[in-house]
């Protein structure tokens, strides 16, 4: 081999083995491999919502980062909220704010790239200016403006650049502009997060739309991460915080990535009242806002950070719902079985560990373990028709189904999580340095 | 620049890159970085202990993987054990056994490569056949001899394997087989883990060894991974018992490396009482036996799976100790904590998050958080004289501590944990397929 083509072979070389070390070390900005196909869904025209968003570089360049969603009078908004003893400022301004009077109308201001957590006095001073600017520009009272903010922890968040674009915001106002929304609120997240339902009641349409972010930190409680849902449907403000707060319990409650808990996480759903719809003690609105909610927890687990596997956790027999989460839950979080699950490894000993572990009430001899229809193990011990081939095939799909009965009782718990890999520690190894 | 020149500058550059791909993929079998120097230390020997070790094939092959240590009649024997719904057959069998009459000696028998968890009636048959082979060999009666298995969960114990290699155990039964026997319980650990102590008791010296095993499934609820203390001190059973159980929950029940609950996990602690020296009641002795298990419980974190950091998380001015404890291990199991600390990120936001979600008491205005003897943040705040690059340069030390205060009441802890990295993704992605 002449010299020319050595340095052409070995340039060649140089070249494959630099992408896979870029690879290897790739930090994956690239949209989710479990995110939905299709984008971001055509949601619903909510009448008595609009929406802007805009770039107001309070950390990062080059997108937009604050969103405005403004609520006709009459709406009446409902809220979840972390009970993280450490949250952030302005969900303690909106947990004083939720449950007002509704006449003068709502607005919901939101920005990436700072929480405004853990930022003492500063951070109220923050809140208080944004949200008193936010009623001067929208003419809502300062009482009704429900502010949000998403990012890192602990850095004074610069309001003026926010308060700034509000004249800007307040002008591009449209009732389009949902995409946008979904878009602005991102962090971390490889997409934005969208669900919409319209379900016909009385004969007339009752349309429902919903936006979120999330992708770590997640494992919430009470709530979760930054949630807004609207409706045009007419319900008395008490029902239908009662209404949220009990299908947040069988929803986002019920998702976890890493178990960890944000200091922001928030959900706010607003009925417009704009379909003049009475939709009190309505089953199918209900059902429709329940889909809408588990599509976007779902959504948030699907961009967990690093995420290639989509798993839900079905625990049944349980001695009650409340241990059967609790098992689900120490499945769900076990960093060995996400870990297996990364690695295709149909390691069901570590998901008989995760039970032991779990603190509920378990019998070793009872225990029914299925990968979706295989079964797995039973009565104590792997089950005499199961071969490690059927659980390593099944372990290659994206999504899976690890179903586990107690053989206890009546209890029952479902929960969504991914897999634990090495896109996490890139993604969190360097999230802020 | 020439052909040659070129040639040999792009192998250079090829043979760099190379390396790099392979350290990036690599699973890093080699000895941990925390590991103590010096190697396995120097043990001092206990009269009335002798040890072996053999390869036996259970798993792994080319290395002993069952050990033997035979204890001279009159020996008490101590034990703690893992609280988990799921334990293992040996573990259930060793709950039976302890408390039983000393005057017939006793025996250890512990084999790596197969936990024996999870694995039905077969389990039981195998630990009944163990020990009664090691009964029959040895002369110790059956309800004496102790069996510990680490390994794989689910899978049936090959005990044939174990059982076929006892009489060449036990003819090479040693007082100085400690090393060894500490090498043939290890499964993802990097080094052998040993610790020692003499201390001077009424003019004469009371000698304790201890060896564990353990690097991941390290979240230990009562005692924890595989750990055997030998000393010849004189102490009554009972006494021996609650002293294990208090030093137990300032030990080992205070390290976590990854949140998960070992089903197998055992510490047993035997006094062959061959010094003729009585410790009932004797601080000297309790201090040295708190001393040995607190160095292999620090080396059971050091060995944790993937790690590169040691870290205490010492935990003040709580409302009680147990709050105190449920915040440390909060900030010590959180994945954004440890992932912050494997990427030497000083970010104290996530501690923040952490004691937010712990649901023990917390006042955000009244923390206090400290990198070592840098103050990080105060009064619900970054503290005015913190700076980022003092946090930086603390973080790149491979031993941190990082100190809460709540400013709320009297209670302390301290727990130790490593950081999560590549590693333990790298190891438990592929840990049994």
């Amino acid at each position: 081999m002449g010299k020319t083509e050595k340095i052409a072979k070995l340039k060649k070389k140089l070249a494959k083995v630099t992408a896979e070390l870029e690879a290897a070390r790739s930090h994956t900005h690239k949209v989710a491999p479990l995110a939905p196909p299709g984008g971001f869904p055509a949601l619903p025209r909510i009448d008595g919502v609009r929406f802007a968003a805009v770039s107001a570089g309070v950390r990062y360049p080059g997108r937009t980062d604050v969103m405005l969603a403004l609520l006709d009078p009459g709406t009446s908004v409902a809220g979840v909220f972390t009970r993280s003893a450490t949250r952030s400022a302005p969900v303690l301004d909106c947990q004083e704010k939720i449950g007002g009077d509704a006449s003068g109308g709502a607005a919901i201001i939101v920005n990436s790239g700072n929480s405004n957590a853990f930022t003492g006095a500063s951070g109220q001073k923050a809140v208080a200016a944004i949200t008193a600017e936010v009623a001067r520009v929208t003419g809502v009272p300062q009482a009704r403006v429900f502010s949000s903010s998403t990012g890192v922890i602990g850095e004074p968040l610069p309001f003026e650049r926010i308060t700034a674009k509000l004249d800007e915001l307040n002008a591009a106002l449209s009732p389009d502009g949902i995409a946008g929304a979904a878009r602005a609120i991102m962090t971390t997240d490889t997409f934005p997060k969208g669900a919409g339902a319209e379900v016909m009641i009385d004969g007339a349409p009752v349309r429902i739309a919903g936006i979120a972010k999330g992708s770590g930190m997640i494992a919430p409680d009470m709530a979760t991460m930054l949630v807004y849902i609207f409706t045009d449907a007419k319900i008395a403000k008490a029902e239908l915080q009662a209404m949220l707060g009990d299908l947040t319990d069988r929803t986002f409650n019920n998702i976890t990535v890493d178990s960890d808990t944000s200091t922001s996480d928030t959900l706010l759903l607003a009925a417009t009242g704009a379909s003049g719809v009475s939709v009190d003690g309505n089953a199918a609105f209900r059902d429709a806002l329940h889909g809408v909610m588990l599509d976007l927890a779902h959504q948030v687990v699907r961009d967990g950070e690093g995420a290639t596997k989509f798993v839900e956790v079905r625990v049944s027999g349980a001695a009650s719902d409340a241990d059967a989460r609790t098992h689900a839950m120490a499945i769900a979080n076990s960093p060995l079985v996400k870990t297996a699950i990364a690695g295709e490894d149909p390691n069901w000993g570590r998901i008989v560990m995760a039970i032991g572990k779990s603190g509920a009430a378990a019998d070793r001899d009872r225990l029914t373990i299925r990968f979706g229809d295989i079964l797995v193990a039973e009565n104590g011990w792997v089950s005499p028709d199961y071969r490690e081939e059927l659980g390593a095939g099944y372990m290659k799909n994206a999504e899976l189904v690890i179903a586990v009965d107690l053989g206890l009782g009546d209890g029952t718990a479902t929960v969504w999580t991914c897999d634990l890999t090495h896109g996490y520690i890139q993604i969190n190894a360097d999230y802020r340095s």
